[in-house]
């Protein structure tokens, strides 16, 4: 991991900028936390792909992480940013787009090829992320991860015994298969859903949330579609982390 | 409304019994009230009826909602604890334990002849009892509606303008005319399903959520069955109601 910038960004939060080999990645953390006695936990932001795109949304929420004591830290995911392209990813990208803008149901074939090589090389890549970022000074555990494709959350959430609360966002596609990993999940999860997101299945993002094996598992639905969380949304995962993280 | 006895609970609450002509009622006000400038908000503690069964649970309510700045109240139901009983809601209630106990899919002529005369009398009942509470000094709007059959939450949602705000808990039975109802709420909803509740039916639930007109409408889903909604969903019941009615 390298450190190639840094900036003191307002509301007490440092924001640095890393490479991780060729994957880059940004690390937010408290400017408390330089003084504090104990090190501070940390959440992976999840996020659809797309750092630069999606910086806006990512700092907002590192901030609110950081107000509530929370280191965060996020890389970006395969094929996606200025990461290179993979055309099987990019086939199946365009198929889906496809099968969208026809108002077709999405085929499950189209669901493995897009996710599943996604999940299985982007899950690796957030564990030596979290090998890097935990070794750093004023960084310790519990971790928790929070939003992007729910995919992704739910493989790091079987595989990943550091990460200790999930909250997920059901706004992506789940390959079948993966509902029998959302089982074996024991972890507290917080699952967002917008009931209105018109780009979702609602039934499938219903069936996962009973398929997860979870012993605390609390589902939020909301109004305001795909990307209108409301504000009170974010503050009960804001809560949800400070119960199980602090 | 008289008075029939006054006790001052512990953690700063004034409690109340009082009768509405034959109808027994229980109010709670925060003791910072008195001296309070303005008039506290009020919400009415909903209930399956049975005031005596229910007591615990509706103090700790309650008191809850006192630490928040609220006021609470709420009456006896038609035909529960000691208010006389009706021989068709008995016969209705019979046939209801019958299929429950017998693991058959409760009819929905069953569900009409139980909730729909509830609904009919207990709805004009506690806006009586509205009228009442706030001709109290210190007792102001705006008003909310939390929890209880939620039949008679959804009829009070759309005929009383009184009310800015419901908490629902989804977890009795709801006639289907009533659906249509639901369709014509257009204040601020916070249901509460407990996702394992094996007396209730979940899809149901679902249905109802999807049907409410509310632009903000929240669902909570949890574990812990009927009775244990856990306590941090709770304290987001009482975030929605700090949010609006304060």
């Amino acid at each position: 991991m390298r450190f190639t910038s840094e900036q003191h960004a307002d509301n007490g939060v440092l924001e640095r900028a890393f490479t991780l080999g060729e994957i880059p990645g940004i690390l937010w953390t408290p400017t408390s936390a330089a003084s504090a006695a104990a090190p501070v936990p940390l959440i992976l932001l999840g996020h659809p792909g797309g750092l630069h795109r999606m910086y806006p949304r990512l700092v907002a929420r590192a901030r609110r992480c950081a107000a509530d004591g929370f280191a965060t830290a996020t890389i970006e995911l395969p094929g996606s940013g200025d990461r290179p392209r993979s055309d099987a990813a990019e086939q199946a990208r365009a198929d889906l787009h496809r099968a969208l803008a026809a108002g077709e149901p999405v085929d499950e074939e189209i669901v493995d090829r897009l996710v599943l090589p996604l999940v299985d090389k982007a899950v690796p890549e957030w564990r030596t992320a979290l090998d890097a970022l935990l070794s750093l000074p004023g960084i310790g555990g519990p971790v928790g991860y929070s939003g992007g494709v729910i995919a992704i959350g739910i493989r790091l959430a079987v595989v990943e015994p550091r990460i200790s609360a999930a909250g997920l966002f059901a706004g992506s596609f789940v390959p079948r298969t993966m509902f029998e990993e959302a089982r074996r999940i024991t972890i507290p999860l917080h699952v967002l859903l917008q009931w209105d997101d018109e780009g979702n299945d609602r039934q499938a993002a219903l069936d996962l949330f009973d398929a997860f094996g979870s012993q605390e598992k609390t589902l939020h639905a909301n109004m305001g579609g795909h990307t209108g969380v409301p504000p009170f949304a974010g503050d009960a995962v804001a809560g949800f982390f400070t119960r199980h993280l602090r």
